[in-house]
């Protein structure tokens, strides 16, 4: 049964913490993995920035500001304006309080040598999550965004500063030889009775995951559900740059592209209602509603994707 | 005349930014600089805290925390709050959202390679005080105190966590050896026409900043009032550790032993009028009101000092 398998989830932010917050509802905890990207991370003030490990923890420890989908509820930004009001610093990257606190540990469990890995699984004891959260790798491996209108970006330049808006000719990690696939990501996809793809960006969020060495081959090799959910609705993205970039990149805004992009690591595929019918050759497909609105969306998404997954089986 | 002379102050925290508020009300900013003890300096979470540079600068500042003497008026404490109750962080060193700002931004100048003095001059700079700020050198030095029941502790941990309730046995500053005299420090001692000694702790807050290699000559061969000020009022400290030191230390608590201490590199004495009359020998010395507890105190203490050591010249 598909409530009694063990589930990890490849993830970037906002989308796939939807999802993440879904699943929670239906299967337990302890079965669920979310191995994060981390192509977001970026070094700012000596703190350790982990947007998309930060949007999937907050979410799964139920202390996720809801309205954004990201940082903490409640929370304010006197540190940020202190820097702004006595120091002149422009707040281009929203910096909370209590955020501060997550960003400040681990820049300094990172520098007395502590791995990523490590401190994702301390700082999620610490919030009472059940699932486990990890990071894509241990390295660095930032993601740069080339430009049409200036050249390599960091990804928080592009993403934060830019708001995305500068054409993107294409999209790499820094640092990726000298990655590697942690022996937690090995064992939790080793491990694995199924695979998810959030419907996270796939060129932004997914992407880096796949871009560690080692990834594609361990995926690849896996014998079992490996279902993707499209981050396309009714040709169009839900929010952000998903489309953008497609188009930018000579791409068509369709499911077939997400499908085509994610060959070899899928053999399954969750398209919405809401796009034009395709045909999909040498994997199997369903359709449902995937826009998640509310949590009611949410736990109805993962609930028809895991019963669907569990049919494969019968 | 006093009021037209470069002032250099050596100064420590609290009750040394006393003195520094009061010299700002009777002489002009431009002329004041203030060589500031860092051996209480410290990284923590990856931040640098350097608590006398930032008493006297938030005091300069006209921003200081007036019932504390220390710290930004009107702060609160989210972050440490959120490092408390999301990750079990004890709150050992009391930190403002406001004043994380201050150490955030030098922390991450210092990873930059900036220096101490630059960026002390930048920070007084932004904040609009017209003094000179000047840490006793660049180099970390940071004071070491032996105590009779944990041996050696960090100047926080023997001051902040233990509460300065341990015997100290010895203090000294580690690093010295590789530390010098600033080219900013010599500057200022060699423009100056008074070098005032704050009524600081002479044992933890000035003694670091004699132990700066190049620092007693220097302050030797000016020949110019070095007027210190006593620390020791009505036979016991004003506030903190420096009787009980003094008594760890097997010396008496009396104005001569801190004239004693100051052999050699200073030349006046400020005693206050509660103390047992003295016989200073070879030195100058007067009689005042030292005690600080409002503004009117300290102008009119600065003012005394300064209208005193005029008196020299006539």
């Amino acid at each position: 049964m598909a409530l009694a398998s063990n589930i990890v989830v490849l993830t970037g932010g906002v989308g796939g913490a939807k999802l993440a917050s879904g699943l929670l509802d239906v299967a337990p905890a302890e079965r669920l993995t979310f191995i994060v990207n981390t192509g977001d991370d970026f070094w700012h003030l000596g703190l350790r920035i982990c947007p998309d490990l930060d949007t999937t923890m907050y979410t799964l420890a139920g202390l996720v500001e809801p309205t954004q989908g990201w940082g903490l509820r409640d929370d304010s930004t006197v540190t940020l304006d202190a820097l702004q009001a006595n120091y002149g610093l422009e707040p281009w990257f929203k910096l909370g309080d209590k955020d501060l606190a997550t960003h400040l540990l681990r820049g300094e469990m990172l520098r007395r040598g502590d791995s990523l890995t490590d401190i994702s699984a301390r700082l999620s004891r610490e919030l009472g999550i059940g699932a486990r959260l990890l990071p894509m790798c241990d390295a660095e491996m930032p993601t740069i965004v080339e430009t049409d209108e200036y050249g390599e970006l960091g990804f928080q330049e592009y993403f934060v500063k830019q708001r995305w808006q500068p054409a993107v000719k294409s999209i790499h990690n820094r640092g990726a030889a000298a990655a590697g696939v942690s022996d937690a990501v090995k064992s939790a996809l080793t491990a694995a009775d199924i695979v998810l793809f959030a419907p996270s960006n796939p060129w932004l969020s997914v992407a880096p995951i796949l871009a560690v060495p080692g990834m594609r081959d361990l995926l690849a090799a896996l014998d079992l559900p490996k279902v993707a959910v499209t981050p396309i609705i009714g040709g169009d993205a839900v929010k952000g740059p998903t489309a953008k970039i497609m188009r930018e990149l000579g791409l068509q805004v369709t499911a077939t592209t997400i499908v085509e992009y994610y060959h070899g690591v899928i053999n399954g595929f969750v398209d919405d209602v809401r796009n034009d019918l395709c045909q999909f050759d040498g994997l199997r497909a369903t359709r449902l509603d995937t826009l998640m609105q509310d949590q009611n969306d949410k736990r109805a998404l993962a609930e028809a994707i895991l019963n669907w997954i569990a049919e494969w089986r019968s």
